[in-house]
Parts: C-alpha cells; sequence; structure tokens
C-alpha cells in the first residue's frame, strides 16, 4: 500500500488519510516538509496564527534497516526565525511512522477552544483525544504516564511547558528506544505544536513495515553503506566521547566561543570536555556508547550519571556543554547536565536557550560563570513563565532586546552556535546564508575547516569558505531528506564508497535510478524552495549577514574579525 | 551668519561645527532627519550600536514667528522598527536650536567607558559634560533639578529611566515654555539617545535671532497663513477639548479600538470624553488650553489637575488616553491621567506602551479595565526594568512575542494608534505603508474618512484609500519639514489661502521662490529616501501589510475586515 499523508485540522477537529500528490512523491524527510510548507503556508501569516501547518515527515529511507536512517523532520514557519524552518531529530518516531505507512502528518489550523488534545496515528487512522491529566507537565512526566496509560510501545513526540507556552525556543521531544529524549531543537516548533494545542502524538504502526524493491540489493548497499560509517575515524570518536569531544579540538582552534562571543578559548575548557566526560560517565557506571535510534552504528550518545550513579541526563551534546559551559563560563560538567536536563523536561533548546543566558549574563541578569543562577532560572522563571522567564525563553534574540544589548549572536533572531564565525570563516557563510537562521547542521564546514574531513580549507582566511558552505548546504539539504543522521557526512566526505551506497540504498528501496548528480539537483532544489519562501515572508540579503560586532570586535587568540562583505556573502545564492 | 551643523562624536569624545554640505541647504526638520540618516547611517547597523547616529533638527520655519511652527524632528535608525524614523514634537527646543544657529546636532559613536554625559550647545559650541547626579531620575527631577542648577532658561531634551535602560518605547522628552513636557514619542529614540549616554541636552541661543530675508513679506504671509489656521473649526475645537475631542467621534463611527482592537466601540467612551475631560479640568481649575511651543494659535494642550487640584498632567492627548482607555477597557479618566504622568516621567511612548498594556492584559497579566494594575506595572516594573517591565517597555509587539499571542496591532513591531483600520481604511493603508511603522501621523486620513476635512471618503468602503493616504503622506513628509505642526492641516486642506501662505512664508524666510509642486516634491523625495533606507535594511512588500487578525477577525459594529490585498497595497507606491 502506498504511503499517505495523514491530515489534521485542528480548527474543526477533524482528520483525513489523503494519497500523495505526484509531485510530493520522490520527496522524503526535509525536502517534504519544506514541499509542502511552500507549497500550503502562506510566507507572511503569523507562526502561531491558524495558517501556520506543522509537518512532520520520515525520511525516504526511514523505517528500513538502512544504517542511521531514523531521523525524522519536522517543518513549519518558525516563530522564532519567521522563516521556513526543518527541525530533525532521532528517536523511535521516524522509523514507526514510515512503518506506519505515514508520508507525513500536516497538523493545520487552531482549535477554537481552550482545550488541549493529542493524537494518536495508526496504520488506518489518526484521531484527536482532548487531553487534561499531562497539562502543564513536563516531558519526563508524559513518557512516564503515558508509559503506564498505554499497552504496546509507541514513538511519542512531546511538548513540555515552553511548548504550552509558545516560547520561542520551545522543542518538540522525541522518545528514544530506551525512553530517554531527542530534540527537534531549533526554531520553536514545539511553540507551533503548542499553539494547535497539541501536547502529544502517538504512532504505532500496529507491526508494518516499509516495503523494499529490492531487498537484496538493499542489504548488499546497507552493508557497504555501514562499513564506511564503522571505519570512519571521526565515527568512533563520536561513538568513545560524543560529540563533546569537540570542546578541546575547537578550543585549541581558538574557535570556542566563550564568555558571550568575546574570547575563542575557554580557560574551563578541560573541566567540560569529552575526555573528562568519558570518563565521569565510566566511573559513575554511566553509559558510553548510546544510540538515539534502532540501527544507529556511530552511537555518539550516552547516559550521564549523577554523583549517586543515578541517571542525569542522556544524549548530552556538544553544543549544550559549549553554550552553558564556555559560552556562559560555567565550568561545572554536573551543573550543565542539570540544566540539560531541566530544559529537556521543559522542551526547550538547548542552544538557544544557553545563548540567550550568556546573553543575558552580558545583560547583568546574572554573572557569568554561575551556574546555580542558570538552574535557578531554568527552574523558577522560565519553566513558569515569570517575565524574566519569558524573555529568556523566547532565545538570545530577545534577551538582547530586552536588555537593549548590542552583542547578540543571532542570525534571523536564532541563536549562533559552538563554533565562532570569525576564527572559523567558513561557519560563518553557513550562519548567514542558511534558509534557517544561525545553524552549524545546515553547511557544517567544521569538516574541511578543523577536521580535515573531505579536504582542508584554512579557517583563517577567505579562500574557498563560499564554496565549500554552498557544497555542503546542498549536500546537507539532501541528507536530511533521506532520514540520514547528518553525521554519515564523515563517511560520506573521505570514502568513495559510501555515498554511492547511500544511492543505491534510495534506488533498492524505491525501485528507481538516481544517480549522485539527482541527488545534488534535489538538494539545489530543496535550498531554493526553502529560499523561496523566505523571499515571500519578507527576507532578503540585509539578512543573511552577521550581528555587527563580528565585523568590529576581534576575536582573541587570533584577534580576528568576520570579514565578508555583503556583496560577497551574496554570491552564494549563484547556483 | 549661515546655519551650521553641530556635530558630537560620543566614541572620542569630541565636537565639531560645520558647514551644511549644499545637498542638505533646502533642508529642515523631518526631509533634514532622513536626509543626514540616509546618507551617514548604514541601514543594516544595530539601531542601538556605534554606526547609528541621532540626529536632531528644527524645522525651515522653526526659530520665527510664524504661528504653530516650533515642532523638531528628531531622526535615527529606530530600535522599535528597523526603519529609518523621525518623531517630531513641540517645547521649546526646536525655536531655540533655530536661534542658535543650528541646522542639526548630529550625534555619533558610542562612549567606551560607562559613564553618563549631558550635552550644552550654545551658537558658538555643544560640550559633552559628565553627568551623575541626573542618572536613574525621572524627566521631571531632571527639569526640577536643571532649573535649580541652570541660570539661562535654556531648552531642555531629556530621557528617563526608559532611555537609560534602552527600552524600545523610549521617548525623548522637551520642556515646553511652561516647564511641561511634550514628548517625541515614538520608534524609541529615548533609547538611541540611551545608548549613547546623554541623559539631556540643553540649547541656549544666547540671545540669537533668525535671520529673515524678507521681514514684511513674512509678516504679511504669517497673517493670512494664522488667520487661516485660527478660522476653521477643528482648530477651534482642539482647543477647546484637546485631541481628546475625538474619543466621541470616532467611538460613534465604529472604529474606536476597543478590548485590544476586539471591538469598533467602547461602553466608557463618554467617561473618558473630551468633552467630559473638559468640564473636569474647569471644575478643577486647570487649563483648557495650552500652547506646547510659543506662537501656537491652536492650543490643543491642557493641564489635568487631580482632585485636590494640583495638576497631575499637561499635553494629555487623544492616542494616550484612547490607548489606556478604550483599547484597555479603563473608564477612569483620573487613573489614564495618572499613567500618563507616570508614562512621562519614565521617558516612554503612552501609545506603545498603553497598546503594550492592552496586548498584556489579553495575555492575561492582568485583566482589561485594571487601572489600578497598570499603574502597578509601570512603578513597580517598567521604571525599574524588571522582567516583565522590559517586555512592556519594549512595546506591545514585545509583549505578543513573550506571550505567543497573535492578536498583536502594530505593523513594522510599532503599535497601531487609535483608529481600527478594519472600520477607517484610509489609516490602514497608511499604517501599513508608512516608512515608519504605523503612524496615524504620517498620513492622517481621519481628516477625509471621518471628518470631511479635505472632502469625504467613505471610511467603510476600498476606493480612494490608497490616493488619499498617498496625498496625505506626501503632504506630510513636506509639513513636517517646516516645522509645522501636523494640525495646520485641516485647515490647509480646507482654506485655499492656508498653503499659498506656508509657501510665502518659506520664501520670504529664505529669499527663494517655491511654488506648490516644489513642496509637493519635496515631500515625495522624501519619502523616497525613506523607503530607500529601509529597502536596503531589508524591508519589503511583505512588510507593508497588517498583522493577520485584521483580514479575518471581522470589528462589530460594522463587522467589517481589511481587505486591501497585498498587490493592491504595493500600488502605493507608484509616484
Amino acid at each position: 500500500m502506498a504511503d499517505k499523508i495523514f491530515r489534521v485540522n485542528m480548527s474543526d477537529l477533524t482528520t483525513s488519510i489523503e494519497d500523495v500528490p505526484e509531485s510530493w512523491a520522490g520527496h522524503g524527510g526535509r525536502g517534504l516538509t519544506s514541499t509542502i510548507v511552500a507549497a500550503e503556508v502562506e510566507p507572511t501569516c503569523h507562526p502561531l496564527g491558524p495558517n501556520n501547518k506543522l509537518v512532520i515527515a520520515p525520511g525516504l529511507l526511514s523505517g528500513t534497516i538502512a544504517a542511521n536512517s531514523g531521523r525524522l523532520s519536522i517543518g513549519a514557519k518558525s516563530p522564532l526565525t519567521g522563516t521556513i524552518k526543518e527541525s530533525n531529530a532521532g528517536g523511535t518516531a521516524a522509523q514507526l511512522l514510515a512503518r506506519a505507512g505515514c508520508k507525513a502528518i500536516i497538523i493545520e489550523g487552531l482549535p477554537k477552544e481552550n482545550t488541549w488534545y493529542s493524537l494518536a496515528l495508526t496504520p488506518e487512522s489518526i484521531t484527536i483525544n482532548e487531553e487534561t491529566e499531562l497539562i502543564g507537565k513536563g516531558n519526563f512526566t508524559v513518557l512516564e504516564t503515558l508509559a503506564d496509560r498505554l499497552e504496546d510501545k509507541p514513538a511519542i513526540l512531546t511538548i513540555g511547558q515552553a511548548g504550552e507556552m509558545k516560547m520561542c525556543s520551545a522543542n518538540i521531544s522525541i522518545k528514544d528506544p530506551d525512553g530517554n529524549l531527542r530534540s527537534s531543537g531549533r526554531g520553536g516548533l514545539g511553540a507551533v505544536m503548542g499553539s494547535k494545542k497539541i501536547k502529544f502524538i502517538t504512532i504505532d504502526p500496529k507491526g508494518g513495515k516499509v516495503e523494499i524493491a529490492d531487498s537484496e540489493k538493499f542489504k548488499e548497499a546497507n552493508r557497504v553503506f555501514a562499513k564506511a560509517l564503522i571505519d570512519h575515524p571521526i565515527s568512533q570518536g563520536l561513538g568513545q566521547y560524543g560529540t563533546n569531544v569537540l570542546v578541546n579540538i575547537i578550543n585549541e582552534s581558538g574557535g570556542l566561543p566563550t564568555r558571550n562571543f568575546t574570547q575563542g578559548q575557554f580557560d574551563g575548557h578541560e573541566a567540560i570536555s569529552g575526555e573528562t566526560m568519558h570518563d565521569v560517565i565510566l566511573e559513575r557506571d554511566g553509559k558510553v556508547k548510546h544510540n538515539c535510534h534502532a540501527g544507529c552504528v556511530i552511537q555518539c550518545s550516552q547516559i550521564y550519571n549523577d554523583t549517586k550513579k543515578e541517571k542525569l541526563t542522556a544524549g548530552f551534546e556538544y553544543e549544550s556543554i559549549w553554550a552553558m559551559g564556555a559560552d556562559c563560563c560555567v565550568d561545572n560538567l554536573d551543573q550543565i547536565a542539570e540544566a540539560d536536563r531541566i530544559m529537556d523536561d521543559i522542551g526547550i533548546d538547548t542552544i538557544e536557550t544557553s545563548v540567550a543566558m550568556g546573553v543575558a549574563m552580558e545583560g547583568g541578569v546574572l554573572e557569568f560563570g554561575d551556574g546555580a543562577g542558570v538552574l535557578r532560572i531554568l527552574q523558577e522563571e522560565v519553566s513558569k513563565g515569570t517575565g524574566l522567564g519569558r524573555i529568556i525563553g523566547n532565545g538570545a534574540g530577545s534577551v538582547g532586546r530586552a536588555y537593549g544589548l548590542t552583542r547578540v549572536p543571532v542570525v534571523k533572531n536564532q541563536a549562533i552556535p559552538a563554533y565562532d564565525p570569525r576564527a572559523i570563516k567558513g561557519i560563518g557563510i553557513t550562519y548567514a546564508t542558511s534558509t534557517q537562521g544561525a545553524d552549524h547542521t545546515m553547511g557544517y564546514t567544521i569538516t574541511a575547516n578543523i577536521l580535515g574531513v573531505g579536504g582542508n580549507v584554512d579557517p583563517l582566511t577567505k579562500e574557498g569558505q563560499i564554496q565549500l558552505s554552498r557544497d555542503l548546504q546542498i549536500a546537507t539539504a539532501a541528507i536530511d531528506s533521506t532520514g540520514m543522521c547528518l553525521f554519515i557526512a564523515f563517511a560520506a566526505l573521505d570514502n568513495e564508497e559510501c555515498l554511492p551506497a547511500l544511492v543505491d540504498l534510495l534506488n533498492a528501496r524505491f525501485g528507481i535510478g538516481l544517480t549522485m548528480d539527482d541527488v545534488i539537483a534535489l538538494g539545489q532544489s530543496i535550498l531554493k524552495t526553502e529560499r523561496g519562501f523566505n523571499i515571500k515572508a519578507g527576507f532578503t540579503a540585509a539578512d543573511d549577514r552577521l550581528p555587527d560586532f563580528f565585523y568590529s570586535e576581534p576575536l582573541p587568540p587570533h584577534n580576528v574579525v568576520f570579514d565578508f562583505t555583503d556583496e560577497e556573502m551574496a554570491t552564494f545564492w549563484d547556483f
């Protein structure tokens, strides 16, 4: 049976299951969410109003045995950036959604009454149910309650208090195979779900399976693909130290944004490094290797325990640790882990919120390094929606505006992540030109700029950066459509068998004959679709730039500024 | 001696007095501030950063005996809207600045140290002085302290706590002839002054006078001009009841935005009307007619006393009374007057702040009608810069974002004033297309839409509205350059002797030979200069529209929506 579109109208509380229009058939994941949002959402609409739509789509390979194919894409017009947005994450939802025969869920309209709901999807239906018990509760309570309430083990998407309060940094959390949370973190999609008054979504495929056109060819391609992933030294480093292996590497490069982006190195880097974390995890009987979705062969996630050897947080990522650590000068891994847990529970993006804390520190709301203050603000202000809590919960740009600050590291109002664009210039191109605001995952130039993956491009000079970012942004748009984790990129860039195997997987799955050129063309067309939406929403070249201070304040230790002109930046779109 | 540019560089604390470049010589007031901002400010710069400039200019006729010529223009890139901005107000500053031989003050850069300053301008110099005593103080304390401190009676421009805290609604207050305050209210220019760490500016012309090329011709033109103003029935109504005469008129039209723009009529309108206010003022020995600057023949200002017959507030305007009254459902003139006084003291725009309160009421921060709650929030939160205070102090859009609301009446992030664009469609065109965000004074279609001035254009139909708004926006840009109060427009539209007399005044003042066509061309070129700045700053047609809810929520009692398409709106710029 062909996959279907599951449509939910929250204005009249009706649902329908529809055939997939032909023009959407070749799309999955980000390509599909962006195509649907561009087709059905008025670009000038209010992101929290009735005309925005929340679109949830598994990747083209999700639900299969293909290694690392379990990423779910969620799209909408972002309340944080005002742009089109796709945020993807692991967990079990992508795989179970694909197995339920769902190409995408489209949630539209707004309820007329002040009533909260949940959605339940099976291969035959999607139902809207009133919800009262879990309203006002955090994500961990949602998971615990639903574990008791539901007999099967469906996939769960949920929002915490931040999403209910429609904070612009609210994420959508997705249950992983062991009951931990993964986050569709960026762009405030949790606020869109909250605006539609949906607290959680369950997905039960009822034993359904994904059909494979040529299963032998699929298995063979997957063998080659998985081996390429496993063999790459960065995959191995990620498995051992998690993404947090990057703290020492980026600190060494002088591009680790510290003290609200005023320094490129953090004195306390050893205390928060991946190596330190690895030892602490082992000491406390945690888990250094953990997969966010079944079939992942990299296993960059982990379980981080507290001093009593009880689980404190899971999926404790470099970006979160950098942001609350170096950027806020908190050199205490346990405080950062506690903050991470609270943010996961409230359901709020750790990057946006932590960078917002750094800006608040600059604004004098609390001192740099005050980890206890951060915890207090998260618990007493953000989770309760006080004035200060809403200022923080609406992100770094919100804090900057509230306190009249100019050193506010955002592009299109989204917080700049863990790589300073002055010392690592390629990533600055990605931040500025990305269709979705500052986001390292849109075109991760750290590969060639720092890690020596896919070649070497000197991070401190301008040469080659625009092309590097462009190539990676195009490739990423395609990868984000497959359901693949972005971390396949390391093998894909260095191992010539990897990408052809990925194309073989697609061809064997659908019985088609894509070439590498087709995949690149797909990536280009996705970027152009996204940009087309943004242009209609009112974005221009004036938005494709970094905040002023990156051009005027030299970053130690290299004492460099970001020096691309707006005219140079505009050449990014020459394709 | 020809007028000069007085330039102040706050980065290196230097000043200079410069000749006026030839291309600026024909400009004054808004035309000059916009020309200078467009020429010298990078459109993409952060409004509170070192690259923004605050430009202060008297009008072309300011400082002369011409009736109603005492308006001062202040310009910059607005921290509220991100657009170019000119805000004008009465008081003594325009006249004394012109008599000091100052064409414009340009304040640029930001101090490196955390030190506050004041500026003192005389015909020979502008000096930068450190200030400590008045930092953290409200505007009334500034006026009282300076009255003691300074021997002469200079003009004073000052910011309150809101400007010091760089709130986006902070205004710049200007002393009037009797020591009351007038406000350059809109667009957060007080935050720009605060970012440059200037608490106040004094202007002492030391007996200087404006030279008139042909003083006999000037006097004769002024006689005709002043008579036209005095004779117009609306001038007379404004003198008797103040601008607040409009409450009953606009309520009757069904276009009085009530309860955060959900109704077009307010049950409590009589309690807050101009007629009621007139009686209360007389009862309490206040003053119903008062001029905001010497030479005003309309005298729409007044002194409003409290029940003990002591002055509570002055310059108590329709917009402020509507916003805190009908829009917040506070039907108590004394509470509104008390709020007005606090806002004047803090130095914050009454329109923006009151509309923000209405949005906060919708968000559940306080109840509609809770005047006491409004006073508490102003005193305990806004003036102290708490989290909630900063949310409110940054305007209606800020409140909407903080609380995830969609019924947020702003255009380009500036609050929509006292005329609902669904029931009075012409003003909707002005709100949407204005180069400066929603602002009734940019093209006051209430003239022909409601008042029958300059013809009649049915407020409820689309026909003629775009042309009406366009003609008025062009004329207003020219009038705002002369130093004339906008209230000359009533006479100008109805009395055929009025505008020619104004042109004669300009010609006699400078010994030139302008025609009416020249004046219209001036207005057009100012609008285009302003729009050119905005386009470079990233604004597009997508910004020239009203918020979604005006298109979808019918407004009682007429049950009408705003129904101009974006394409129709774009034709505004066909000139």
